[in-house]
């Protein structure tokens, strides 16, 4: 807005176009809560006070205005629908601005799959920052769709909406001073360059703040925590589907450092997203906990558009944007509307539904498979062999040697000692690469799981009890163009397809939610006990978290950091 | 330094060039304060905790380590020394980045006189950021040397040391939409931009903070404070040689709100600054009045970082600038040692002497005066005129209208009602403009003292009981290309030469201490009773504080903002 106009609009000699009156203000300032109007005009807020007038007056009849949430550190990906549907599930919530990490979608697409996120976080009533991923691949253990060098993504810092470079995974790159690491983080050295060290400590930490890394949302102890703050770290506390840290952090939260503290999802599932909430969720917990609501408030706000440098929002104030929360209760908030860019972007939980301009995006299909090298049987050529151990809610596994079970000649599955089959098929180069194992602990009895969701490079993995169902659930995936499947022999007892870099669905949010509950329930008829053992699956083809893990090129050791032979 | 090297200076792979062990470190991250030995190596901070080692190792015995100080906003040209001479003053302080706002010289010298302060705020162990003066003259109702147009300071944007816009005082100017001002504001709108605003409140405080200006150092009450702090701006609390608002504004800190508070200084006289110190003395201030030693401490340090986006400094953190004070005790401070950029420059209040590159700095004289139509006799043209009336301690003047004493048709001064006759005489471009009128409340009982220290248009200003004096001491002032001086008759009792711009002397600091102490025993000796004579006459020609006030174009009626005959 041209400056003597909203010089006109702050005086009250011009009417707005909105005025919040009878709120109480919640001031991320000065920490304090009063009833103020608010004025607002274009994508502005103009006035705070008394006094004002304008085209549209709503009586917030003594409900509480605070700034819209921020989420500060996400990755859409994992909610499995691309962004605009992401904006529907989250608007309501109260969130306006998200900050996110498109590494999912660039390990299958590279760059054309972070344009994909720039292109589709455009024309929505959320804010979508992009920080630039630092890590793909995430090692050269497995095969990637895309390698994103130094000079692949320093470029993009042109674009406004980039602000700096994604969670540094390799710590070791930094600490050891990896040339293509350090290239990275001089290439961002004028932007924010995001941190995640989960365990990193003493003089390897200092090392690793050194090079200029700037936040942390992997602490699961409040000793972690607090020794990552004393080092000038901002913390961002998750609570993701998977990680749950806020109610361990928040014993270390004190008013002296909560400033430095935001909050941070990093992947939540449709259901969470739906069911529990987004940011909103993270300040009601906090409140919850016995945290001062303005304190928790400031953790999803100011404190966040601070370390990203974002001056124009996190707070009420003249001349910021007109980005707002009304709700009713300052311990279960109830969310009665959002304001996003000045406008009423949705009332009562319920989006108001916006149009977008209609953009082809061009995306390729990301199913890639050579199948004929693909031979899933394992010739018993030994007795003893490596298992991956799932152990439950965790990432890391056991590296255990055990006998593995044989019929003629072949390593088979066993649902008494609960060994299944493993495999991770490669699915975007067609080089034909498979990787093959076995895995104990997902509970499965019969049939296979597939999914295309394998972090980091999103491969095949599939899980199952005998070789048909496990090649019936990788065509399966396969012929969706991504996506998970269930099956029992030929039968698919449930599938969810995510055609979109295999990663998303194009369907509406709640579609998803309900197919990833049928993909569950699927997965308890096959056997499994555990909670999600999809989520588990994803895991499985992690090699950067011990101990033993598997890719398209075969079993990890991932403390020797090395490919090893199924049998020893 | 190079990227690679730091990361191997914090792992301790290599030896660091200073250890600081045994110390305190006082941590304005998390609030905390624990022993933590600190590792420099060239000019930055590269480790913090245990097992560093380095190439000279310095026992704190247990004396604290804090961020250098950096003072929110400063006239060096107050302190009557350029700023090399500053720096020598408050470095053994512990300010280690000082933000100036040259317009004093700018007044004089234009963007000359600003270069002049960049040229010689080179090399010194102090930084010294600049914001461009806003308000270049205050008024039109007064001979300025320069006039600062939008397309003049501008541009000085490139030049990394500028960080944004000073002190916007024309805060009419901003709400009335003048588009001088406006121009300003725009231009500056991508960096920082301050504000001064005594007693804006209201709607109009409202537009002033929409404009864009983020902080203000004027507040004379808490409520002032509040109400600032709640539109979302940064107070920085002043503690200047005239004007002290620290206690005033304690008592409205609070836990929730004092990360959005800075210290500064705005304006100490080498009395001030050598006897009470710096910023140092507002910390220690704020601690004796109960604040937290940290919070204090954060309001010399991060807090005021933060609100200029000097990234580098404000903290003791890995990677950051080393700039460091060290101290034994946390309520009397005693600074042991001060390390700028990573070297120790003050040891026990004494700064370590530096060299600096001779350059000629061209700065021609500013003492421009056409003597020929000065004449300062006045014709008793009426009975009843306007005096001006001081109040003691107080920049605001009363608008008198009494019978003024006159003898054989001219008009006289009179002791007895305490009235001198004052004078401004244009010294900048030569144009014979003077200004004559009375006032009342300086005490004089003969003689005259002149300056020009004369805000903000530095004419020369005097005030004297008879015409001879009068025009002695102007004389003496411009025969000395500026400074002080206290005369009776022809006899000369003190003089102050202030050469550069009529506001610095080329001496050291402590000689300029005397002088001015010297000029203050004349000032009493010629019967003044105020506690500094000097101090009050340098703000009888600025016409921005009400009510009557005089400049080289005559009387001037403040609030009708107008000149005014003296006859009434």
């Amino acid at each position: 807005m041209e400056l003597s106009q909203i010089i006109k609009f702050a005086r009250g000699v011009e009417p707005a176009d909105i005025l919040l009156t009878g709120g109480q203000v919640i001031n991320v300032y000065s920490g304090e809560i009063y009833r103020a109007d608010v004025a607002i005009a274009a994508n502005r807020i103009v006035g705070i006070g008394a006094g004002y007038h304008a085209e549209e007056v709503i009586d917030l009849k003594g409900g509480y205005v605070c700034p819209g949430f921020i989420d500060a550190h996400v990755h859409i990906e994992s909610s499995m629908v691309p962004p605009p549907e992401f904006a529907r599930a989250v608007v309501p919530r109260g969130t306006t601005t998200v900050v996110i990490d498109p590494h999912e979608i660039a390990n299958v697409l590279g760059l054309d799959g972070i344009r994909y996120m720039f292109d589709t976080a455009k024309y929505n009533p959320l804010s979508i920052y992009v920080m630039m991923p630092s890590c793909v691949p995430a090692t050269e253990m497995e095969t990637t769709g895309a390698y994103l060098h130094w000079y692949d993504i320093v470029p993009q810092l042109h674009d406004h909406w980039v602000l700096g470079l994604g969670e540094m995974m390799n710590f070791p790159g930094v600490i050891y001073g990896d040339e293509e690491v350090l290239n990275k983080l001089r290439g961002f050295d004028k932007a924010i360059r995001d941190g995640h060290a989960p365990g990193l400590s003493g003089r390897d930490l200092v090392a690793y703040v050194a090079a200029g890394i700037g936040s942390d949302h992997e602490c699961t102890s409040v000793l972690e925590m607090q020794e990552k703050l004393r080092l000038g770290m901002y913390i961002f506390i998750r609570e993701a589907t998977n990680a749950h840290n806020l109610l361990t952090l928040l014993p270390g939260l004190t008013k002296a450092n909560c400033r430095r503290l935001c909050f941070c999802t990093d992947d939540r599932q449709p259901a969470d997203l739906l069911n529990k909430g987004h940011i909103d969720d993270l300040v009601r917990t906090a409140v919850g906990a016995g945290v001062d609501p303005v304190d928790a408030i400031r953790m999803a706000t100011l404190n966040t558009a601070e370390y990203f440098h974002l001056y124009d929002r996190g707070g009420i104030a003249p001349g910021k944007r007109a980005d707002l929360v009304i709700f009713n209760d300052l311990h279960a908030l109830n969310i009665e509307m959002v304001i996003s860019s000045g406008k009423i972007v949705a009332r009562d939980s319920r989006v108001i539904p916006w149009e977008r301009p209609l953009k082809s995006t061009f995306l390729r299909s990301t199913m890639n498979v050579n199948w004929d090298p693909v031979d899933i049987r394992i010739a018993a050529a030994g007795h003893q062999g490596r298992i991956i151990g799932v152990i439950p809610n965790q990432l890391v596994t056991e590296h255990l040697i055990e006998t593995l079970p044989a019929v003629d000649g072949q390593v088979v599955c066993d649902p008494g000692r609960d060994i299944a089959k493993i495999a991770v098929i490669e699915r975007h180069l067609a080089t034909g690469n498979f990787g093959l194992g076995l895995v104990k602990g997902l509970g499965l009895k019969k049939g296979a799981i597939a999914s295309t969701i394998a972090h980091d490079s999103h491969n095949i993995v599939v899980v199952g009890m005998d070789d048909r169902s496990i090649m019936t659930a990788a065509r399966t995936v396969a012929e969706m163009r991504g996506g998970m499947a269930a099956v029992d022999g030929n039968d698919v007892l449930a599938k969810l397809p995510l055609p979109i870099a295999g990663l998303m669905s194009d369907g509406p949010i709640e579609t998803v939610r309900d197919q990833m509950e049928a993909m569950l329930q699927a997965a308890y008829q096959l056997g499994s006990g555990l909670h999600d053992p999809f989520m588990a699956m994803s895991f499985l083809a992690l090699p950067v978290i011990p101990s033993l893990k598997i890719t398209d090129k075969g079993l990890v050791d991932v403390e020797k950091f090395q490919i090893v032979p199924l049998f020893v």
